[in-house]
């Protein structure tokens, strides 16, 4: 499975990089902003693809054609404002979907927000901006006719043991915290499972294997 | 004809209000955030309703309820940040589409902003947030399913005369500048007119009377 992976040089995207990098079922590449980004994925032999989601929706296409399967991990994290959350959590991932349904890639895996569905629980205020980009994003997905999975992890941890998890429909039942290692283990597995396709996890560290806790969820 | 116009204490929301008032043809109420914005409602004889549209999207809901008709007429302005863009004129826009929907009421008309379909002319980048959040918000409405119209003004002014509008699909071939109250009129026009559900109208000022330059457009 050729796996194109956006925003792959944030941490969840390396972690899924290298987690495929040493894997037999998938040739992921990484889409990077930054020329300079190359490095890191050279070293770990995969191969990378500079270009911006803030670039038209038709270069994005351009750049993610020929791939079997697309995973959106971009954000523009905490250091600039709503201006790059709009523009890139949430117009870059309108462009992406949008360039997958040109290029007939029916498989898109989100990399979403816990509590995103639940606005009254949207705090502090300052986090609304990245919460409504979030949202819309994946009600975009949700309604593209593409064979998505939306996986929405609560509070990321550094932590480089995985762990086991816990996913649940109502967000409310996670525990605070998971480390980035589980969610890109937990990609890993999602991809290729059809019994995934169309559903939201939200997902933190809990009591299970991850294999065991998809597979609960999924039923 | 019973109209709620969302953002009515804009400077087009006004004017829609008060043309409304001295018209037979309907019988507006004003959405507006404040209390102390009663007042000017009151002076025109337009019954106004305090709600936000930061509000949850049932709040929403609750204080469009029985109405025949939407105008989405608000704005966040320039004087507040790319976080207010995104909550007000993108996820209020949503929400408000959302309560038109779950109350059945069919009608919306949108002011929308010119080139928001036009990414290429997204000028200056200050302002890419305000139009990620228009072409969203459209996107949105087109698909809602809801009897839509909507309008997209280039720079607007507060020449007190509507004059001659021009309405093109292709927004390259507008003039500079338009009238508030040439779009407030144009909304009076459109509102009950069959023949422009599902139309998407980039307009400035023109050569045609508003009734002709419509008439023109739908054909």
């Amino acid at each position: 499975m050729k796996v194109i992976i956006i925003g792959a040089n944030g941490k969840v995207g390396r972690l899924i990089a290298q987690k495929m990098s040493t894997s037999h079922d998938f040739e992921p590449t990484a889409l990077i902003r930054k020329e300079e980004q190359k490095e890191y994925f050279d070293s770990i032999g995969v191969p990378s693809i500079v270009e911006s989601i803030e670039s038209q929706q038709e270069t994005i296409a351009k750049a993610i054609k020929g791939f079997d399967a697309v995973i959106f991990s971009a954000g523009s994290g905490g250091a600039t404002g709503a201006d790059k959350t709009i523009e890139v959590d949430l117009f870059g991932a309108v462009k992406s979907i949008e360039a997958a349904k040109a290029n007939g890639i029916s498989r898109f895996v989100m990399v979403g927000a816990a509590l995103s569905d639940n606005p009254e629980s949207w705090q502090p205020a300052s986090m609304k901006p990245y919460y409504i980009a979030k949202h819309l994003a994946d009600k975009e997905l949700k309604r593209s006719g593409l064979d998505y999975t939306i996986l929405r992890p609560v509070l990321l941890t550094d932590d480089e043991k995985a762990g086991k998890i816990r996913i649940e429909s109502d967000p409310n039942l996670l525990n605070n915290e998971i480390p980035r290692a589980a969610v890109a283990e937990t990609i890993l597995e999602v991809l290729p499972n059809e019994k995934t396709f169309g559903k939201v996890m939200e997902m933190s560290a809990g009591n299970l294997e991850i294999k065991e806790a998809i597979a609960q969820f999924v039923g």
